[in-house]
């Protein structure tokens, strides 16, 4: 299995041209496209999300992840083994996370070959690399170590992304305890679903994927709050 | 086969969780993403076009449709049969009119289990009961009854749905007779197809799904008329 | 395989019902959603994107590419045959700049079936065309000429498409050469990729598909320069 986390957005054609790729390279594997909304450019916060958004993917799969600004620059591409799992992108922060939660089991470096396109890595370096882990073909290139980023938080208190119901998922992995989340200066209660929430009134809860996100019941918690992506957080306990 | 239909939107992860779920529990069946832009929250709308988009789905198939703002709260989850055809999702009324179009032939309760994120029954109880019963391994729930909305209109002149282009689709089955479809104070010709349109003036006519629709000639009938969800119309025999 | 490009959208049902139609005919054939965010209507534009992004796609593969605003009306339904690749949509330049790179091996009509939906050819006529091409079940139709458009320029200088990252892709193809391309009287530099740029000048560059594209280092050309699509651009050699 291939799964797929990008910035590329799912209407622009660069995930269809991935896909293409990828059905000639390994015909047959199936391919989820988990999240291609990533925030744009943003590597910090795309690194708490890809940890989170792939706790459900089996051991053995591969994950190929694209945040990638600097492509076609210095920074190297490579094959990352964490938690049972093979990613497979851009040596820029993006695995920061995963690595720091599951441990590296290994990284190697990945050529890319004289002939990729030198802004689209994920078709030309990403995509075959994956089909061929997948179809168990592909020959490790050298042990390289990844590069780290010890100043980034354990839990970042921004807004990392806002969904199309206007929630605003959180770097703060949920936990029992905190009562209050701080968002705008204003204070929001924590609910168990959105049922639970009186309309109108933001509140904030453990999202399905082990962060807190904040809501309103239906409404956007980011147009009432005027949020954005990149807002500072402040729990309370 | 399992079609979906939800609001989850095409861009967010959510959809790609599911199907990430589907691919483990339900591997080699396919899955056709048929309507992810369902009106957020709006579960009445959302009924008429889950009735009006399914009319092409093969009998036999598994349905899962999710607009389901009550999730985690203490509406049902059931498995509805009715023409042919198995519908996983709540049961708030986003059956109402399949059940009232072609009969309940059955409807089953699905158990939450204990584990099941309150906010996500679409990736922790619909999509393991619908790759459950693709699979024909689905152990069927304890009779209940669907819970019915006998004030819903059978027909509704409503906005229910803008796409892309700037179309209105309504909630209004198309049938022979009527010439005029009154938006905005604003009376409408009926065409057949776009081409017989005049450029600036939109006009109605029936939908490849069986609705009316407001539309425009190489423009957005939504922005000329200043088209919204929801929005109320008339229909002049 | 079949491969997909439209102005449908990702986000609306109609690829859902395209890809409902494509899993009953050609059950088991490869489907990729390669473009659905084709500009609305603008099949001249559409032209040379579906040239460039259809490179990458294999010989022998069907081709399905609608942007079709006279659907229902006079033009004719074809199945074109070019450069190995076998193209099915709608005769109105959608294929001129294939036609024009590729030569024309040959072009058949398609039959409109009566019960075609007047507003939705994509479905009812191309989607079944294009899974009985896939599966070499297909009965060609009588030949009939391409209908070409000669004043169309080789290259057009122009913005065709607009991406999620702010990025214009252009109707020019790329070339050694230009040190310079001009937008909105800007001029831009060329460079090879984005970290060569500067933080908030946009720049220029050969994309992945061998057109000219504009962008700016981690932000939006489109929003810096205030670009649209159709906006003319101008190269100085």
């Amino acid at each position: 299995m291939i799964v797929l986390l990008t910035d590329f957005g799912a209407t622009d054609p660069y995930v269809g041209q991935v896909r293409l790729r990828l059905a000639k390279d390994a015909p047959g594997i199936p391919v989820i496209d988990l999240f291609h909304d990533l925030p744009n450019f943003a590597v910090q916060a795309s690194a708490y999300l890809v940890h989170a958004y792939c706790r459900d993917v089996p051991a053995g799969a591969v994950i190929m992840a694209v945040v990638d600004p600097g492509v076609g620059g210095p920074r190297k591409a490579i094959v990352l083994r964490a938690g049972g799992r093979i990613y497979v992108g851009p040596d820029n922060g993006l695995f920061e996370i995963v690595a720091r939660r599951e441990g590296v089991e290994s990284c190697h470096a990945l050529e890319v070959p004289s002939w990729a396109a030198p802004t689209f890595h994920g078709r030309d370096v990403f995509a075959p690399a994956a089909a061929a882990l997948a179809g168990k073909t592909h020959r490790a290139g050298h042990p390289v170590p990844l590069t780290r980023f010890p100043d980034w938080p354990d839990d970042w208190p921004r807004v990392l992304f806002i969904d199309r119901y206007g929630n605003a998922v959180t770097g703060l992995r949920a936990r029992p305890g905190p009562a209050v989340l701080v968002a705008k200066g204003r204070p929001l209660k924590r609910v168990r679903h959105f049922a639970e929430g009186v309309p109108g009134e933001p509140f904030f809860y453990e999202n399905a994927n082990g962060l807190f996100e904040i809501a309103a019941r239906e409404g956007s918690a980011a147009a009432i709050l005027g949020l954005q992506l990149a807002d500072p957080l402040l729990i309370v306990d």
